[in-house]
């Protein structure tokens, strides 16, 4: 390994030093969204620590302090959805620089604690120290019954491939948030979504519980980078048609398009269903859309129907300055 | 809350935002060295979450990069020995900059690949990024069955006061190592605790199993910062005779005592016991020296016996400014 820049390098290298990490206990360890540690016959506890940190993950003079609490919170904890499983508990890991005033921390925690209490995840502890910028680490404990959770590497060809909700709002609500020189209009949905994504929890265990999807993971990156790495775990490839893409309304449908397959930050549950169970999907659950997105096929490649209806390579662009790419171990 | 540069303060800011933080499952959140969290009747996983970062808690031109490695989870791991836990896996979030070399981040994590495999604690997953500095953050889930959990506020007046091994090791390598031009020697004992200390897991553990501790905590911030700690949550004070300290040889009295009192990092475990179940007590459990350092006392103060044989007040002194006070939340 002689590039860190590469963060893919960087997941291997740390996973070469620690293989094999799994164990009687330890039933997943690196390469999903979330670990299982299973302290119970029957019973599975889910494990997952996320960074949050100012200049990388959030911009002081956009994001208001609110949002910065909120959404620490959620992106872990949809981590835990994308397994099927219930978010419990977590511990905050927080470091302050001097600068940090009082008004900013207590609308922080006001953020956070109303994340946990819509989750109904409790503060478990943590460790608080100073920083010279804002930092926050963030572990979420869920739970799952053993047998019922979801991994990336379940899909097989033939399953259809589904997302929940709308793609690209907050990649959307981003660009205006960027744009704006008043911070923040929570009047608008997209902006709201940046700020205060929902994790999918109920979905995912609904999923879970039905025995519904054979692979699952949360679209954090984009759509072209999230799929590719589900695929990658199955050993599968798949097919996207993009005039089923479930984009925004209000814009051309070539930037709408864009915007969903590559948007990053949706927290939008992606999954794949094999037919006969497909039939069971309903095309909402609790208002919330369900969308078939396309189909796992059997070649390793991720690919999209282009213009001439051929099928064409989908290229990864999920990347964005601001926005790192989220590596999960 | 007016002054974010109390550390005290912002921990009780925090509490402030989420109490209550117990739950049917969440036994035991903010206030102690670890969460408890039981997913199941009988059963206890223990929680914690430490951070580990660059000018806050090593020097990257100081500390060698697999000390840093084994460091960052030895003391994670500790507070789980502290409950009478043990570790069993961990999460690690963990930020490079770009300046970080691939041969820092292959030692360092032989270090903590090290730590891992002495403490049988595998690693479960967490999260890569870019940062400005390198940041750790370390979360060690650890079992305990339930009811054998040592807490803070069990002492109880009269019991006897134990830590174990040599206190001020840490401090003095620390000191030794700050003034040596070459990095590291490791042949000399302070300095390898201070870079490769040891959690008491298996004394933790057995103390736990044999119900000998009414209150116990790990002495990461020096005996005068720390014990204070355990009385204030058990309601009670102490008083601690520094003749019965066990402190370096080598050196003058006076210097080895005032490290005794004060030395960080040392992770030595400091318990209260019953006069009844203090006979229970070996000298030596394994090889490490327990010592009785003074009593549990009904008033609320730290105190210590000064010269003239009457008890003074123990003044907090174990700050460091290069080593910030752990704040547990």
């Amino acid at each position: 390994m002689n590039d860190l820049h590469d963060e893919d390098a960087l997941v291997k290298e740390i996973a070469r030093h620690f293989l094999p990490n799994r164990g009687r206990k330890l039933r997943l360890g690196i390469g999903d969204d979330a670990a299982l540690w299973k302290p119970k016959p029957g019973f599975v506890t889910v494990l997952t620590s996320d960074w949050f940190l100012e200049g990388s993950h959030f911009l002081r003079e956009k994001h208001p302090p609110d949002s910065v609490g909120w959404k620490c919170l959620a992106r872990a904890a949809s981590d835990i959805a994308a397994m099927g499983g219930t978010p419990r508990c977590f511990l905050l890991n927080l470091a302050l620089p001097g600068s940090a005033t009082a008004k900013w921390l207590k609308d922080f925690l006001g953020g956070l604690r109303r994340a946990a209490k819509s989750l109904d995840c409790m503060l478990a502890g943590g460790d608080t120290t100073r920083g010279v910028r804002t930092l926050i680490s963030i572990t979420v404990i869920g739970e799952i019954r053993e047998g019922q959770e979801i991994l990336r590497s379940g899909a097989h060809p033939g399953d259809r491939l589904y997302v929940s909700g709308t793609l690209g709002e907050a990649e959307n609500g981003l660009r205006l948030l960027r744009r704006r020189v008043d911070r923040v209009n929570p009047q608008n949905s997209d902006m709201r979504k940046h700020l205060y994504p929902e994790p999918r929890v109920e979905l995912g265990r609904w999923l879970a519980e039905k025995r519904l999807a054979t692979a699952m993971m949360d679209l954090s990156d984009g759509l072209s980078t999230d799929l590719p790495r589900l695929c990658a775990a199955s050993g599968v490839g798949a097919l996207v048609d993009p005039d089923r893409l479930p984009a925004l309304l209000g814009m051309d449908w070539q930037s709408a398009r864009q915007l969903a397959l590559h948007g990053g930050d949706d927290y939008e549950l992606l999954f794949s269903v094999p037919p006969a169970r497909a039939l069971l999907l309903p095309a909402k659950f609790r208002g919330l859309r369900l969308t078939k997105i396309g189909e796992i096929t059997a070649g390793r490649g991720v690919r999209i129907i282009g213009k001439n209806g051929m099928p064409e390579k989908l290229a990864a662009a999920g990347w964005d300055p601001f926005r790192q790419t989220k590596q999960r171990l």
